[in-house]
């Protein structure tokens, strides 16, 4: 009892002198808007995002799994692919995904582009070739004038639709969340119990791995360091590197937006934010948070919802009578 | 010969008369914008037409098979329900469905309203229950709160559910297409050959169905009434009405924006507008176009694409600790 009263003594104290503390002290920095992109060649890849003609079925897109309605996630553990099958890992979120170390959860794709040609071609998700979606892109003539223009080239690839693709996604950035605008000077913006719910997140080590612009995804870590994770299914960055030391690192998800980015880790295994915050205790840090403890953590989380991507939903180029069809029930 | 051109001599004259004719003796009206709409409901509506949470595996929603980015349909033959199960019957396009004078192919739903309800608890569809449904709304706070402004109850039922979705529909119509345009007495909106396309559109008999402000949906017909159509799958209106005399009876669908409501028919067997046309033709009118002829049609079908809808992808509020997580897998 005398711990508990001292504890929560120094999370209000830890939590009034954060109150006063410049951003620049804090292991957690805002979201930036993004900057730099190409204005051509991200409406191109935000057409291209929603388009399911780059799937063998005709109707899985990019938007599918990673809905930009929610949390750029689909928000069930594992993804459905083509034919109905259920994927191996649970879809992280695409949301400030550009701030991630690399892509995937185990880190297999260096970055955006690369990650954007993957699921196309995966039997077990959009199940197509990159060398069809292109005949489908190059059949249409919106689509051909439209890469063109951004390319400048006479001929459309892989290339050009996954940088496409990519320079969308580096827009999907979510500023202006209740914790950046505190970080920013707005000492109102966060309750004591988020503030305290921050200050236990950084005292308790959560901090340790979930921190910088995207709160996350920049390290691969165990899933299970202290405790081993029972439901490990996947075997994580060891695929990447064959390193048996790997076995179970997982690349550390973004926090940003977590509130609607459940079910959480890579199995999809947690439903809530007070499971996730339970295990994460116990298996990462070796602790056990109390109820009150878990509740203002996760009160701290739900801070962390930024502005969510806003654009108009786009209108796709039809396919003309020379685009070939989709074929969702040959298999 | 002589027959071809003396037609092809009165269709450039009745070309020209239609120029110079008021919209008021045309067969076909300009789509009106929508008007009396409920906004509060409609962005409600939009909410739930976007939302996969009213199905059971989580993925599916009214989005999926009425894609808004793709001329409201999914352009595959018969959609894909849970569990990738084959659907019986072409997506009819949600563009414009305001205007039909009930709704799916055999008319079995009066309006949108009661139309609504059916995909959500179709097994082969959604696969959900209304019940079901509602609970996953009641335990989402934003959506209780959204609904209790709407409709000013306490409880959210299925009547507001489908409610709010057909008033968001109702919002769905596209206007400004070219021919619209031309109606309107823009007498530079059309080409030659699509004024044409448009007499022999009508001389030809396919304005007997295909009239009024959607160009359709506001009759049922025998498909394969010259010549019977092999490959019909469904009863049509018989199924509705019990009677003999409805079978292969269909609600004539709309032609607006029939550029990018591909493949027709109640099978989505045609995958190209020259072959509807083609089969048409004979089926219907007893009657073989010429090449130039189908093009003609062709390239006048082609300037009642209007306006798409434009609107903010909605972004939906997020399941709570309490919200029932959708099971995808479970059959």
């Amino acid at each position: 009892m005398k711990r508990t009263v001292l504890s929560a003594a120094i999370v209000v104290l830890s939590g009034l002198a954060l109150a006063q503390t410049p951003a620049a002290d804090e292991p957690i920095q805002p979201i930036r808007p993004a900057a730099n992109v190409n204005l051509g060649m991200v409406e191109l890849g935000k057409k291209l995002y929603f388009d399911p003609r780059l799937s063998k079925s005709g109707f899985i897109s990019c938007n599918s799994c990673h809905n930009l309605s929610m949390g750029g996630t689909d928000n069930i553990p594992t993804s459905i692919g083509d034919q109905w099958q259920q994927g191996p890992i649970n879809a992280p979120t695409v949301l400030n995904s550009s701030l991630n170390l690399a892509q995937f959860w185990d880190g297999r794709a260096s970055d955006l582009k690369e990650q954007a040609g993957g699921p196309i071609a995966n039997p077990g998700e959009m199940a197509f070739t990159h060398t069809l979606a292109i005949g489908v892109l190059e059949s249409i003539p919106a689509y051909v004038r439209e890469f063109k223009q951004v390319f400048g080239k006479d001929k459309i690839d892989i290339d050009q639709v996954t940088a496409a693709i990519a320079e969308f996604e580096k827009t999907l950035v979510t500023p202006n969340s209740r914790f950046d605008q505190w970080l920013l000077g707005k000492q109102d913006a966060l309750s004591k119990t988020e503030l305290e719910g921050y200050a236990l997140f950084k005292d308790s080590g959560c901090v340790a791995c979930h921190n910088g612009e995207a709160v996350g995804g920049n390290s691969f870590q165990k899933m299970g360091l202290v405790e081993p994770y029972k439901a490990n299914m996947a075997e994580g960055r060891a695929a990447v590197t064959g390193q048996d030391a790997d076995r179970f690192n997982f690349k550390v998800p973004t926090l940003r937006n977590v509130e609607m980015t459940y079910p959480y880790f890579h199995d999809g295994a947690a439903n809530t934010l007070t499971e996730a915050v339970d295990i994460m205790g116990r298996l990462q840090l070796g602790r056990k948070f109390s109820k009150e403890e878990n509740a203002k953590i996760v009160a701290f989380l739900k801070t962390l919802t930024g502005d969510q991507p806003s654009f108009n939903l786009p209108i796709l180029p039809p396919s003309t009578d020379a685009t070939p069809r989709p074929t969702p029930f040959v298999k």
